[in-house]
């Protein structure tokens, strides 16, 4: 597994807040560390980033699958552990993020572990809702570019959730944001931002029921629609320094 | 031809100075629009970014002739008009620049043709450079990023030189901004950014040369040498708010 890492100036003089971000479908590490321009912010406010990958790759020997279409296999991991065959052995993404990686990062960079934010984009927005609001301990803060927030109700989701982990609806119920946050409100604000001229926005997002979801358990969440933004790196290079500064505002104070 | 346009919110009320920028070898018009994070600071400037190909290209049944280097051919046509078999048919990519695309631009899109600018990346600031001091009649600002300022003396040019334009001196010295400048100073203040930890400092770009030619003719140039920073668009992302504002002080005011 490749990851990316920034490393702001400040780790120079001790450790430093660690925002995860996660990748949407088709991305790796590149996306958001080659065009987003997060490093300008970062290294303002003094917060170390780390991009994942999507998912497991065939490179080192390992033979792993992967499907013709871009939305299953390689590239497209959904931040799970899958249970079916033959995805099993390889796609535990949920395990790489919330333990082995994590880990990594500790033991190898100047990152304060007690001071972590997850966000992502897309599928990887879909990814930083559902492990934050399962890890609350280990995340302070959250927020999302046009994520997917109820995969069981939408085609990539459906698709993904029956090839990795099959009919089980509780495990479905498991990785979806919306069943999620039903069970009650964080402590944190969520933040949200997505293009109102996203391609995906009425299919696959539907972001207007993660908004109906939270308005149930009374979670404060924001969620900014972006007249005439689509879904490229553009609309995230576009709002991704308010992204920033809303986790610096939970990581960064003493 | 393909070349990316970025035009700011303030054409919505009026003509907008236009930067040119000029991509370095095996770039496209991509690279700036993607990595540089251009818009965020063109947009509060009220510029336009025009962004063209670095060659002629293969495409609509289009034949154009190429090379297995990286350094020669498509995505390396070094701004100049090839003289040379087979180039010169498609490689005049100094008439594309000086006629052809300002032509398109000023007729399609909201551009003052009388506040222009250009910088540059590499053999792009290469372009820039000689481009800017043979049209100061249209070009108001000129900047650069790591550029080759000496084409005549070092690998990358000398091939390129040999190859489009074959063994007239007089040919080579009309695309050198060295031998260029020697004719005299500009009313500009040059800009050029180099990274210190640049692979391709010490054997192909050689700013001090440029440094030297300047001084010998009284020719104002800031030469910001930049210790750890490497080619790549990382460093063009870092200081490219400096180039925009370097730009806005000649093509902005009033």
């Amino acid at each position: 597994m490749t990851f990316g890492a920034y490393i702001p100036p400040q780790a120079k003089n001790g450790l430093v807040p660690v925002l995860w971000y996660l990748s949407g479908l088709t991305c790796n590490w590149s996306n958001v560390m080659e065009k987003s321009g997060l490093q300008r912010v970062a290294s303002e406010l003094g917060i170390m980033i780390i991009a994942p990958d999507t998912s497991p790759r065939s490179n080192e020997g390992k033979n792993v699958p992967d499907d013709d279409a871009y939305d299953l296999g390689q590239g497209a991991g959904f931040y799970l552990n899958a249970v079916k065959s033959p995805w099993a052995e390889h796609f535990q993404m949920e395990d790489y993020l919330i333990k082995e990686l994590p880990e990594l990062v500790s033991a190898h960079l100047p990152a304060n572990m007690e001071r972590q934010g997850i966000f992502g984009h897309s599928m990887g927005g879909h990814g930083a809702l559902t492990l934050f609001l399962k890890n609350q301990n280990r995340f302070k803060s959250v927020s999302a570019f046009a994520p997917i927030v109820a995969p069981s109700q939408v085609p990539w989701g459906q698709k993904a959730f029956q090839t990795y982990l099959g009919n089980d609806e509780a495990l479905w119920a498991n990785y979806d944001a919306c069943a999620l946050i039903a069970k009650g409100k964080t402590n944190a604000h969520i933040l949200i931002d997505q293009g109102a001229a996203d391609n995906f926005l009425e299919e696959q997002l539907k972001p207007h029921l993660f908004q109906e979801a939270c308005d149930s358990v009374g979670q404060e969440l924001s969620l900014n629609m972006r007249e005439g933004y689509d879904h490229s790196y553009y609309f995230i290079a576009s709002f991704i320094e308010d992204h920033l500064r809303h986790h610096a505002k939970t990581l960064c104070t003493s």
